[in-house]
């Protein structure tokens, strides 16, 4: 099942789309106020969620973030693809690296004041070192809470999957050595089009991940090649931390980002980035 | 004016305490329902604030932290004491260092869910490294938002100051790189007593702050002494990311903590930590 977030009759509202993301059917206000409240009682639920009334294309409607404002930070994973770890610990711009592929898994946060949706501009501008670059990577919503989950149990605790753009200033991310100011800026985390829940995807490495600039491939690569896989992902956050219904965990992006390439290729106004990921959609964003 | 969080009649009520800390008047519920309410419309209200009914003694109630719940991520600053800069570099565990001092702050992160309040115990049961850290920091509160703060204004936004101390699982901290996980257990962000509003601490270079381990005095510093004033911190966070009422910053921790000493002097069960800021009060927690 897909579900998204749109406006309809001047709010935002839940509903479920089809597999093409072409229609979508408004939930009823309250079965699902909002992404997240259907996330905390989604298993009560499920079995007799339905849309009401009748299907709407969304061709003609605003696509918001399918979670507009999470309610605390998106977690986020640095270096977890094995080509990606080698050209940003080349690149000049890592200003922790001991190693090229770490041996933990590196974490750091997107307030969640950067998440914007479909459609939406990224503030490039707002990047006053100019050196804004794209990271698509495939995200894992979390459907039960917990401290101390097991691999073995991790994709129990596992929503659904969507799509975001870690939207990123190079210059920033290395002055600042924590990642956060790079990384934070207002809109830089695009977030949709729709979340696909687990149920549809009971495999997430059987995904695969593409980036587009401007209709030029730029990322592709299998789920199956992160360094930590997200039953370990979701280990390691939640030995320390309880993850809570409608936390959002970043996976991390594959090789092919700007900084990749001499000269760096960074985004400017006018560049339009598209991040698919099979079964859940295609996320494109124009640079603002 | 001190404002605090605390349990009334069954539920987390906001209220104004004496300077000592010794009694409280709860504000009532349709002025106050809770801290982030308050400092959302404090502008508009503050002259006619004011407490109903008896003053109660706060050594018979609980205090919670005065924002229990911070609306997203603490933000938190590095390295910003110059002394504590040399220890932490030279303690093996920075895994960033490629200098001493910052030349940029050095912003990172802690989960809301690590708030606890006066008084709670610090779960180092949590940190299975068991290297458990304190670092005791003056914390400013935004009031009014504002992205593209400058220095010049950047007071005007502060609604007060409190107390946090930044409990660090040192071990996780340098094997994470990115210094989130180690830094965002449960529990790991004991806040309080109080909020000192603004207005009562015009310079808060004037505040000094101690803590104390078992007693031991194991910090001692001026404010004054910041890398990165408040000022600077503030216009720096705010050039990108928009900041909002109740946003809560943690400016760093001075020299003495347990790493700095050879060997280190990590937290153990049973231990009590305290940290004083002159004008704030006394927050004290156990560590359990």
């Amino acid at each position: 099942m897909h579900l998204v977030t749109f406006m309809h009759e001047g709010r935002p509202t839940v509903g479920i789309a089809d597999e093409a993301l072409s229609k979508v059917q408004p939930l009823p206000a309250n079965v699902a106020p909002d992404m997240l409240t259907l996330i905390s009682k989604y298993d009560d639920i499920k079995g007799s969620l339905a849309g009401a009334g009748a299907a709407i294309s969304l061709a003609g409607v605003e696509l918001l973030a399918p979670i507009p404002r999470p309610a605390r930070n998106v977690f986020c994973v640095g270096k977890n693809y094995h080509e990606h770890a080698k050209e940003f610990a080349g690149s000049g711009y890592d200003s922790s690296a001991k190693e090229i592929v770490p041996e933990y898994p590196v974490i750091f946060t997107k307030p969640s004041s950067t998440v914007i949706g479909q459609g939406a501009a990224i503030p490039q501008h707002l990047d006053t070192t100019d050196s804004t670059d794209y990271e698509g990577e495939l995200t894992v919503i979390i459907g039960r809470g917990g401290r101390g989950i097991k691999k073995a149990d991790a994709l129990k605790h596992v929503f659904g999957y969507t799509i975001i753009n870690d939207v990123t200033a190079r210059t920033l991310q290395h002055q600042h050595r924590q990642w956060f100011i790079g990384k934070g800026i207002d809109g830089f985390c695009p977030m949709g089009p729709a979340i696909l829940t687990a149920d549809a995807m009971p495999d997430p490495t059987k995904m695969h991940l593409k980036t587009f600039v401007n209709g030029e491939l730029r990322q592709n690569a299998s789920v199956a090649d992160l360094v930590f896989d997200i039953p370990t992902l979701i280990e390691t956050l939640s030995a320390g931390i309880t993850l809570e219904p409608g936390d959002v965990i970043a996976t991390g992006t594959p090789a092919g980002v700007g900084l990749g390439f001499t000269p760096p290729r960074f985004l400017k106004k006018g560049d339009v980035v598209a991040i698919e990921v099979s079964g859940i959609g295609r996320l494109e964003n124009p640079v603002g």
